[in-house]
């Protein structure tokens, strides 16, 4: 059995001063996905299965491949017939792409240059730095992990699955997916946005469960989200990509405390 | 700056009932780098500096383009001067590779297929299952996340990187490294143990700091590893994984507790 049908799965546990037992455990779903366009296959993915059309839709935006949803002419319903995972994307003839630019693009963890500088400004030629007039109260983004935490699942929370979620100004969830992949649950937030709105996410603030790496800061920049907070730690290239592409960088955001590491200007008192 | 040269950063710091106060923060190095088979690029990996001979042995080994330590002739000094992170490395005339099988197979997140079960089953091709004696007790299992966390310097033990560590049947630790990719901290440690022992690695256990993914059981397959631990939960692909390929793989593996979720013949108690 694999991915969703696994769902269960026999578990031998240990607890110091108990003995062995014997349990159903769950495990978080991981399947590769196939995403072709126009037929033709672009992308396999290891990813949890749902939202794939809301995945299909965030990787093509945050790999630069479309601009806007009306970039996509219709994107079919996954097929998992038989165990297999594909998901066919039309777009607009006028959109162009290199698959073999593509390949190595995302081949490269989204890195196109050879030092952390020529990164980023290869990162600026297809998403130039945000400009935002948003603002955070301290206080509202402090509750953020709580309401992150309260729309996952009980499963989620056990901690076999990343989360990422989009909030407003007032610190209202908007969106919020789960995925064994960080950028995949990025991916799919910022598919739906694009998607379904709200778009683009200039006023909005995006959460992710784990620690910002410089990947979540392109991907947030690609839908112009102008603030990343994360549960943990950034890296030292996230927190350059976000000071020099505008966006307001939070880390450490937990237990009613937080650290900004660039533009806390947009955080209020 | 970037990378390295930002290992300190100003920051400001919030908690809750305290004034708000600017610091000076480390943040986990994170450059690309490209690797190069006889001068021609075939990866560009997100990864934090250091160790890159060990990383780019590490990738070539578990992406399956060498079998053993002989495959490399060379492998230069890595060139980091003006920003520039490459590292060539020279194979014997014997070895062959295709870089778009190598590209796509690396693109896809190590994964062939399209569905659980035929993944596996191209893996397996690749690195058939493992057969091992190793029989570890549940009580020196338990001291593992301690001694992964104790050789990690401290900054790392504030959740900016992750560990992986390879341990022998008596718990002791005999090669850790860092990174902010998981899969870079695994590479960098099989990498070394395929460069200077132990080789195969197949009466050992791989502690890794977060959760198990496919990913990381292949990985831990190509160096014939029977036993993986995570810190966190792993995914239901790599359970299956693990159950198909004769690794034991234990999960949550910390204060004291353990999943066992295939192969639990490996522990003692």
């Amino acid at each position: 059995m694999t991915g969703q049908e696994q769902a269960r799965q026999r578990v031998l546990r240990y607890r110091l001063g108990q003995p062995l037992q014997t349990a159903d455990d769950r495990l978080a779903p991981e399947e590769p996905l196939e995403i072709r366009i126009r037929a033709r296959p672009i992308s396999v993915t290891m990813r949890t299965p749902g939202h794939d059309e809301d995945l299909a839709a965030g990787f093509l935006l945050t790999e630069g491949v479309i601009q806007s949803a009306e970039d996509i002419v219709k994107i079919e319903a996954p097929q998992r017939a038989g165990g297999f995972n594909l998901i066919n994307v039309f777009l607009r003839p006028e959109v162009r792409f290199d698959v073999d630019q593509l390949t190595r693009h995302v081949f490269a963890s989204s890195s196109c240059g050879l030092c952390g500088a020529a990164t980023i400004e290869q990162v600026h030629k297809h998403f130039p730095p945000v400009e935002s007039a948003l603002r955070i109260p301290i206080q509202t983004l402090l509750g953020l992990p709580d309401a992150l935490r309260a729309a996952q699942d009980e499963f989620a929370a056990t901690g076999g699955m990343h989360a990422a979620g989009l909030f407003d100004a007032q610190g209202k969830l908007l969106i919020v997916r789960e995925d064994v992949g960080r950028h995949n649950a990025v991916d799919k937030v910022l598919g739906h946005a694009l998607r379904h709105g709200p778009w683009p996410a200039a006023e909005h603030a995006l959460m992710v469960s784990g620690r910002a790496s410089f990947e979540i800061m392109q991907k947030a920049l690609a839908a112009r989200v102008p603030m990343v907070c994360a549960v943990s730690a950034p890296s030292g290239l996230a927190a350059d990509f976000a000071e020099r592409s505008g966006q307001t960088l939070v880390g450490f955001l937990r237990e009613g405390r937080l650290n900004a590491y660039a533009h806390e200007q947009r955080l209020t008192f």
